[in-house]
């Protein structure tokens, strides 16, 4: 079966599996936590081989790290996977009850999408968090891993698919893509595959959003913020700098910019020099900034476009709030944004007026993340602004539909008046 | 300003427009209202150029129907702007208060969406309606009509934008494009666009999300269905698919596929024939069925995969409710499908298999509408499944926002077991 005929295969199978209870779904979640954890020297023995055979291709330590799937990260995945259980049934929940009219009962009530594709890059711990959130919230999930970790990929499924199948799950629940082909394929599957999830680094993301017409959650950029306005606290503002700078420099939402109000600059920029230097940050910034900083200049404008991933921090003096404000909606991402102030008016007017998922006051980027919002688990951030924004637990997973009890009812009735809606919520 | 200037301002101005009272919003809303009736003569004088223009090219009379702006219409319009001043603000809601920890508390918060595109063919109704509907929420709005109905759409914005500006709404918060080239370019404004709306024919739909990054908001068909199931009222099933099929025909809603239990078939057709004869709907169908309607016969499947529009009604003998659930969901569009039975267990069934925005029982497929579901207003019928499905009012609309309120909180102590997230919600 090519992986088009699949995807079609489990669309018509998706209610099935929509269908089942929440206990069936929880027990084959809990049937996979117990099977990765009964199995963990094969997947431990493929995955060295994945992560040997990358070391032989000269894969970068930054790539290598994100593929290793060892014991710690097997307990944080099995851990994940028992909290999920007891999050509550995101299926089922009834959103609005409303008569319109005597007999004629409207309900709105949650549902899966129906069938997600997962692609990711060289992460086996998303294979393993995303396949659960599906499960969790009813979804059929085709998945595609990155090469990298084909081998570690293939046992964590054939675990996980034994798994959930034995404890009553119908067999187009989940299927692993294998060949490299079949990204395109899997992109070109509207009508059905309802939502794409990438989860990579930003050119591959990026690749995903600009070759299909199904629906993409995520994000391609994280072009992260932080302002510090004039009235701030000097060393909470290098504290929260150093940390959304340095604490995981690659992740979406590490800062990359930081704007500094020109009443701020004289005070801040030379302590930010001496900071940044001892954590080994290099600088760079607009002349304003450089003439403080002693850094490498950079243009303004398109220049500040630029997600760094890396232990380098563009700096720009702004004038005021206001253009500090036009700064992150013209060149950032609208991911996070943090502004560092003592002034609640000016917070306010920051919250309100960037356009972006997150907008913070007095602390780090590196907040946004699904778990540090108390969400449990995460499919990924989105920077979208339609159906979930930011970080994206199993409500992004499901979608609704309206159900019209009747008995009887013609729309002509209503129409010419001889019947008439009285819309009482139930 | 060339359109994607415009659209490119319009999203550096959409948050001034976002952070507006409603109290600001309503009162626009009124003046629009007031505005509206009090250039009544101006807007019909428009409006029958319109009209005659179109009748010396040779428009539809269907078509027609649609361009023509009277008393009675000016009269719906403006007494919806009137009840959408008094729903709810569908800004600023608190959907979500935690404390992560001390001093530092996460909150979502409701927004507009920031920059609709709104692209209609001939309905000036449209015009002013989606227009409200963004004011009344917060967004900017670049509108693109159709050209039958060009002279009466610049009267209607004129008269729109005049009352808005002068209420207090910024420059920037609608536009009207005006040149025909023009749509090709607002589907190219990706990143100034936030969410497109088309509301047209199925071409038109079709066309506008196959040339567009920009996410869209809508449907393109409207393939209903209704199923007769083996325990069913004859006289409730005749006159659910007469209102069905001929309340108005040329409806996304409107029935196009009858389906029909084989234990139905020998009571229920001879009386539909009968039935649909007498209000002139044609009738084909399948082999099976065509034997007891004496109808045009057509291949069962993919002709199935067809929107009528029209008093034509295809007809498919089933021999179960699931072969009914499979042909809906392959052959369907994901609009509105409704059962006929007096059986609870094959009701429920139906309402869980069917993978639809709308799901009925015993009612006719014509209630799927915003005005009927009791939301007032409506923006259009989403047959997709992120953000919005079926019926979109002003919900529809609004996306949301994480606040991150803290005193100076790091991730870094967060990772080294130096602080702990408590998560009570407030």
């Amino acid at each position: 079966m090519t992986i088009r005929e699949q995807a079609y295969q489990m669309k018509l199978e998706a209610p099935v599996l929509a269908g089942l209870s929440d206990e069936t779904r929880n027990r084959a979640l809990l049937a996979v936590a117990d099977a990765l954890a009964g199995n963990a020297q094969d997947i431990f023995a493929a995955n060295a081989e994945d992560v040997s055979a990358a070391k032989e291709q000269g894969v970068s330590t930054q790539v290598i790290k994100r593929l290793i799937f060892n014991e710690a990260k097997l307990k944080d995945v099995t851990a994940g996977i028992r909290c999920m259980v007891d999050l509550p049934d995101p299926l089922g929940q009834l959103q609005l009850a409303r008569e319109l009219d005597e007999g004629l009962v409207l309900k709105r009530v949650t549902c899966p999408i129906g069938v997600i594709g997962v692609i990711f890059e060289a992460r086996p711990d998303a294979l393993i968090q995303i396949s659960s959130l599906c499960i969790k919230s009813g979804n059929a999930a085709v998945l595609k891993g990155g090469k990298e970790t084909a081998r570690t990929n293939k046992v964590l499924f054939d675990i996980i698919y034994k798994a959930v199948t034995e404890a009553g799950l119908p067999s187009g629940c989940l299927f692993l893509a294998q060949s490299h082909a079949e990204i395109d394929e899997l992109l070109s599957c509207d009508g059905a595959v309802d939502l794409l999830i990438p989860r990579g680094s930003n050119k591959f993301v990026r690749y995903i959003m600009d070759h299909t017409n199904i629906p993409v959650m995520g994000h391609a950029d994280g072009i992260c913020h932080i302002y510090v306005d004039d009235e701030y606290d000097q060393e909470m503002a290098l504290n929260i700098i150093t940390d959304a700078k340095t604490q995981y420099p690659v992740a979406c939402n590490a800062a990359e910019t930081l704007l500094v109000n020109k009443n701020a600059a004289p005070q801040l920029l030379p302590a930010l020099k001496e900071r940044m230097a001892a954590v080994n940050v290099k600088l760079v910034g607009t002349k304003e900034a450089a003439g403080w900083l002693s850094c490498e200049v950079i243009e303004d404008g398109e220049a500040f476009r630029h997600e760094y991933g890396d232990l380098i921090l563009a700096v720009k003096v702004v004038p005021d709030l206001k253009a500090a404000v036009e700064h992150i909606n013209r060149y950032g991402s609208h991911h996070t944004d943090s502004i560092i102030t003592k002034n609640d008016e000016n917070a306010a007017y920051f919250m309100r007026m960037v356009d972006s998922a997150g907008v913070y006051r007095n602390c780090s980027t590196r907040f946004a993340d699904g778990f540090r919002y108390g969400f449990g688990a995460e499919v990924g951030i989105s920077t979208g602004k339609l159906h979930a924004r930011g970080p994206v637990g199993l409500e992004g997973l499901v979608t609704y539909r309206y159900e019209l009890h009747g008995s009887g009812q013609i729309v002509g009735d209503y129409a010419s008046g001889k019947a008439s809606f009285h819309f009482k919520d139930l």
